[in-house]
């Protein structure tokens, strides 16, 4: 899609865990569909494993290509927990304690109980804005155009609404879907047409799928131009009605 | 880990559909499973959009820096599928039928029914080779150390025993876990500690959680040596023991 207030992301996923297949990632979707409500467009996403050298090039590298480069994972108390200190390296950055930072990890876990590793949630690289987090307290932090999240999914995701102010938001991007019993090979041809038509202003996808015992396809349409989505969306109906194929409700 | 038989992979996965956040990509992880019962390690995986630029350079770029690059997605019919043109151009090859994809394909949907979309799937790089699909008829394939795989997870699965008899096994990575009912900062400097004496030797990696009502931590242990992983292991449960910290079973 072309658009003159493109706003994009790319997202980090740092976690072997991910890498060994031990855990699916969820953070890319949860961030991907929060950041399109905001019109910001997630052009790329990527796993890496917890290595200080990745980290800094993988970093280095996706900052200069998009707006905001959002990463997951690695901000613990753990010795695997390595990001801010690889984020403060790839910046140039002083690694050390925010103070703002340090003062709310002392208010949660009160003084007895504030060892070196709860310490260490409290260091990130100088000048980072902090990243409020409701959940358990160690907040995230954002550098430049790097926002630092940590990998629990629950806790990431309590922490978007205190991330909000600190984004440019995008366009809306509008979308549509229709699921239809047939076989994406059946229809190509003629979505393809109608691709063409809307070339540039509506984007389509074709997914297919089996649930619930069905096959069928389900066809997305995107764009930022709410009339150009909806005649686009009735000529997909128009054809497949006139195929004599059954559109499913409710998937 | 270091490993003088090391065997490396990279992940694409090519799809607008994940970049929204609409779908939820699970191939990562069913690959990075199964390629770690080879003994293949996954390196890195990216998601990238149905875009022939972006394809192109992504995959010359990774299959230089990994032994296997595995694609998921866009080879299917539609205008969308383009991962297997995009291929013959990133290795400079003609795209064309691929005559036993094309047999294949003809029995499958009888003469009458094999429409230019679905002509369309036995198209692929001069040269690659067929990766039979039990499930869908629509082979993948492999050129060069790239192996081109469908984006539906249950045909994904179903083509992986075809595939192994072209990839070379590397040395068997041996896991162990243990869950505790603790928070990570806890524990973190004694676990620490354990990772400084077996460096380079048992990777040791901490995973917090929360389910079932339980807040826990996972400590994954993941090593070629069969022998210093159930050391290093025992004298974690050691450590948890003394802490009087409860290990959780069955999860």
């Amino acid at each position: 899609m072309t658009n003159k207030k493109e706003i994009t992301a790319g997202i980090i996923i740092i976690g072997n865990e991910v890498l060994s297949g031990r855990t699916k990632d969820i953070n890319t979707s949860t961030l991907a569909k929060w950041l399109n409500s905001l019109g910001i467009e997630v052009k790329e996403a990527r796993v890496i494993p917890d290595l200080e050298s990745i980290i800094i090039e993988t970093v280095n590298n996706l900052r200069k290509k998009f707006d905001y480069i959002f990463t997951t994972g690695g901000i613990g108390p753990t010795h695997d927990d390595i990001t801010a200190k690889s984020i403060s390296k790839a910046f140039k950055k002083k690694y050390m304690y925010n103070k703002e930072a340090y003062e709310i990890l002392l208010k949660y876990y009160g003084k007895k109980e504030f060892n070196d590793s709860r310490k260490k949630m409290a260091k990130m690289p100088e000048d980072a804005k902090l990243i409020y987090n409701p959940s358990s307290a160690a907040p995230g932090f954002m550098i430049k155009n790097i926002i630092c999240l940590p990998g629990v999914p629950l806790i990431l995701q309590s922490m978007l609404h205190n991330l909000k102010k600190y984004l440019k938001k995008g366009s809306k991007i509008f979308s549509l879907s229709i699921s239809t019993q047939t076989v994406e090979s059946k229809i190509a041809n003629n979505l393809e047409k109608i691709q063409n038509k809307y070339k540039k202003i509506v984007e389509i996808g074709s997914y297919p799928f089996f649930r619930l015992g069905k096959i069928g396809v389900s066809v997305v349409l995107r764009s930022e131009k709410k009339s150009k989505l909806q005649s686009c969306h009735k000529e997909i109906i128009k054809m497949l009605t006139k195929k004599k194929l059954r559109i499913l409700k409710g998937i």
